[in-house]
């Protein structure tokens, strides 16, 4: 493609709401634009890399035995209904009418209809197994879409669903998503972990999230440093390590009201009173809808909103409003307690283990000493804590680290959850009618884009792996010498005639500009000409993200572009067998 | 693809509302299912054969300098309003809110988009010219969907908008889409039409229309068979062919009423009066809305609705029921007439001609004779005839003929209508701003999937052309000795790593079964490889749609396959060079 003609509006200043490192560079490099909240259009490079992530998705899939189609984007109600998510799906589900009154929305995924076709058209064991998959735009409304393509409410989606007979054939088609989709990360380049998810929302049994790191994401990750062990925080059990108990003595005192002025954080009680924060009980207090509970957690400890809220059977939950906070204990924020509360109180397990506790006395500027669960206050005890890194690893008792990560894959076991619901049956061998046996696969193809770019980028830019880069190879022609022009000319048409993706800068710049837009948009291979190598005849490359140029004689440069492509290409196949062996010893599949 | 592992559930069955080809022949292959009312899903087969088509579409695309985005499919309504379709595009476009109240719909088509696009990212005629497009699910809430891909609600369009400096440029712009159309028809293997068309609900002066002919096309198109001149029959111009006038004296004797009992059609009138039935003048009564018209056009032709609807500014017009006739004429349905009619009158301007006419008298059983327009009754004369086979060209005065089509490409000059309304203007060369000229250019992309079987099937199936073929070559094994599924596996394994797309029948059913299933898939080229074949070292090869079958050595047959297709791509891109010339020198570009 040569510049002149492209479609590239490059900026130099971008929204301030958009922070994220790929928010802005594919802002900046023109490869996206916002066209309302949470929905974009893609311009032709951003369109480009999505095209090439996703074909690489479709050939893993096809490789691993699965079958292309579409569904619509617009679906029926009445499927809906039929699994009771027409009303439970929330305001998530964007909703219309056509001109006949019928109800309808935008599909925001595929169960309801896949299980629909499965019905219809799967009626014996013999056409079993099926995988099914799809390459969609889809659409949810977010409540808050933010960081452009990693949560949009429009974005592209690989979703694939697996019919089987039987739990343990449904196991070996999980199976199978787990290693496409472990080779589909790897040969994106990624840095990604496989991790135990929680599996809720989907109705199923198990499910694995594929988190791409990335200090910026949203989700946290926890893993284990020796073992395999590796889950979602939400689902992530992790052991606290208290090391020697701080109180030993059996026998505890009754409890005492303390002065503690001004002292409303763990660190100030714990520094005031010279108890370690292990043995404060932290209190607090949290809504939704028009209900609250208090909630305990020791005092090194942080409340997992997740398991609060689906151990309270909410959406989602709210640290209760000062006010709230003082009309429910009495006190301000910084002095609840358990003690005399009248409120629900849920405690994470290991507040249990505290022997002489320190909590707030329901009183301004006043705690308690010598508090005993269970003895001074009654409380459900759930496992309520955030997992911290440190803590030790459920499998090994080894420490555990917490990374951050962007969810780009989610796969599900799904069992007959969707099938019992929609009759979806066909006949064993021995004649009798079964439900088939689901499991669900979703790749966020549009967000795998932006998450390369969190992955792979510096200050000057995006620096974009082979297999997805937009073009493989910048060509610049630098220097007002018509010879240069007429040099470059011949190798832009001899790379397009030999099959190499070249974005040709022939554009009358100066040459700040060419090599800053380069770096910006970040391919990987630069193609220099300028006057001194076109007298010598030599083209000056060089990798993005590398500082050494390389002189390559004219008459090489073809196969030299092709090594180099080589050479790219077979490490990227060699990540994916090798991410394939890692991911099956990983999950003891 | 292995036959057993596929999902492709062929029907004896159809529903009866199925009657184009087409549509049948889609559902009983297996191709398409269908979800709710003009909303489909692909099954694989059907898959492939879109993707193939959106391919070719994309290569021409590319080839002719369109360079190629990704809109939205859920548009803000705040577009819309500004060029005023949000109100006028009707019912057609599906709207919703978001959570937030938010008004969308889901993109019928992307004028509006694109325009904001175009006005936020070109700024200069050294931008100019720009012509991006996309290939999409868009949605149009037909009031009728029908025949499947046809007319669906949800479909799959390539829309292409450009962008020039001045109305000279643009037509640079316009007649290189003229060419990557005729290109993209030829090499999918259409019998096409490039015909003039009205323009009018886009906005802008002039377009064309790429019919893909098919006697169960819902178009009708007038084409010279003398001259280029070739129309859509809604905007085609033919003058009626008399020869000598049947009345020649000049002075009519006043009107007579004859009794005509039980006379109701042109024909019986005409031969029960003896009059030629060019003589009759016919009264039809249409309504829309609260309103009504009597329309009037000689008995030997029809009214064009279409025609009808622009002159009186309706969208659409229907003939009154029996009663509403009865009730404006005062007499049954067959022998209304405008001599004394209390009603609005138009009449085709051929009717004025009539020199001693016969109509309905507005009592049952009778007629007038002895009719002269102008004398016995007054009307607004206008054009509203259907043009007929046998018309004269407006351009050459030779006869011109009535096809039936499947409108499949639309191309339009938009010039300023939209850039006007929204403001999307660039710098010239002289600093000044202006306007950008565009051009809009549509592929129904999921319609071209049922017009090639529309135009290739016959009584056992469909007849896929190589080039969008869901796979090239169906391979059968037949007969139950397991040598024969060895050799037949190895075949398979060979024709894979050839790049020679196959779908292999190995499944246990008997010959019959197979044979019939794959002339039902209709795949360009047959392989069989039975006991006989076996024995003797060669598989049967056969043409989808010949009788004959060509014995091939097994180790020629993948050189001997290669050849096939080498022979079927070249007379494609053959056929694609010759249409380039045709449709160039046909519309004078």
């Amino acid at each position: 493609m040569r510049y002149s003609k492209a479609l590239i509006p490059t900026l130099k200043e971008v929204p301030a709401d958009a922070t994220m490192p790929s928010h802005k560079l594919l802002l900046r490099g023109g490869f996206i634009r916002r066209v309302a909240a949470g929905i974009y259009e893609y311009l032709p490079l951003g369109w480009r890399v999505l095209r090439r992530v996703a074909e690489v998705v479709r050939e893993e899939m096809d490789r691993a035995g699965a079958q292309e189609i579409l569904m619509p984007a617009v679906l029926p109600a009445e499927l809906w209904r039929e699994t009771g998510r027409w009303d439970t799906f929330g305001p998530q589900l964007l909703r219309m009418k056509d001109r006949k009154g019928a109800e309808y929305c935008v599909g925001p995924t595929h169960e309801e209809v896949v299980t629909d076709l499965a019905r219809r058209e799967i009626r014996s064991y013999r056409e079993l197994p099926r995988n099914l998959y799809q390459i969609q735009t889809k659409f949810r409304d977010e409540p808050r879409p933010r960081a452009g393509l990693i949560r949009g409410r429009e974005f592209v989606m690989k979703d694939a669903y697996s019919f089987d007979a039987d739990e343990e054939k449904a196991k070996l088609s999980y199976r199978a998503m787990v290693v496409a989709y472990a080779r589909i990360f790897a040969r994106l380049g990624f840095d990604f972990r496989v991790v135990e998810a929680d599996s809720g929302a989907m109705g199923g049994t198990s499910s694995h999230e594929f988190q791409i790191l990335c200090d910026a994401g949203e989700d946290a990750i926890v893993a284990c440093e020796s073992c395999s062990y590796a889950a979602n925080v939400e689902a992530a059990l992790g052991e606290r390590v208290d090391g020697e108990p701080s109180v030993t003595r059996t026998s505890i005192p009754q409890p005492v009201a303390v002065d503690t002025p001004g002292k409303h954080t763990i660190e100030d009680v714990s520094a005031f009173l010279g108890v370690p924060s292990r043995d404060l009980i932290k209190t607090l207090i949290y809504v939704w809808g028009d209900q609250s509970v208090a909630v305990l957690v020791r005092g090194d400890d942080d409340v997992n909103e997740v398991k609060l809220a689906r151990a309270v059977g909410a959406g989602e939950v709210f640290l209760a409003a000062d006010a709230e906070v003082q009309r429910l204990t009495g006190a301000p924020v910084g002095f609840a307690g358990p003690v005399g509360l009248r409120a629900r109180i849920l405690a994470d397990r290991h507040v249990a283990d505290v022997r002489d506790g320190v909590t707030g006395a329901n009183q301004a500027d006043r705690h308690l000493r010598h508090v005993l669960p269970g003895r001074d206050f009654q409380a459900e005890f759930l496992d309520l804590r955030a997992v911290r890194s440190g803590d030790a690893c459920p499998r090994c008792q080894k420490p555990l680290r917490v990374f951050h990560g962007i969810e780009a894959g989610h796969t599900f076991v799904l069992g007959t959850h969707y099938s019992n619901k929609m009759k979806a049956t066909f006949l064993g061998e021995d004649g009798q009618s079964r439900p088939l046996v689901m499991g669900c696969y979703g790749i966020g193809v549009s967000r795998l884009v932006a998450a390369a770019i969190e992955q792979h980028n510096d200050e000057k830019g995006m620096r974009w792996p082979v297999p997805i880069a937009p073009y493989t190879v910048e060509l610049l022609a630098i220097g007002a010498d018509p010879a240069i022009g007429v040099r470059t000319d011949g190798i832009y048409h001899a790379l397009q005639s030999a099959g190499i993706d070249t974005l040709y800068d022939e554009r009358e710049e100066r040459p700040g500009v060419k090599f800053m837009d380069a770096d910006l948009l970040g391919l990987p291979f630069r193609v220099v000409v300028g006057k001194k190598g076109n007298a010598g005849g030599w083209a000056e490359f060089r990798r993005r993200g590398e500082t050494q140029d390389q002189q390559v004689p004219f008459e090489q440069l073809e196969a030299f572009l092709r090594r180099e492509i080589a050479v790219a290409n077979a490490a990227t196949h060699a990540a994916a067998a090798e991410a394939e062996q890692s991911v099956l010893k990983r999950l003891g599949l």
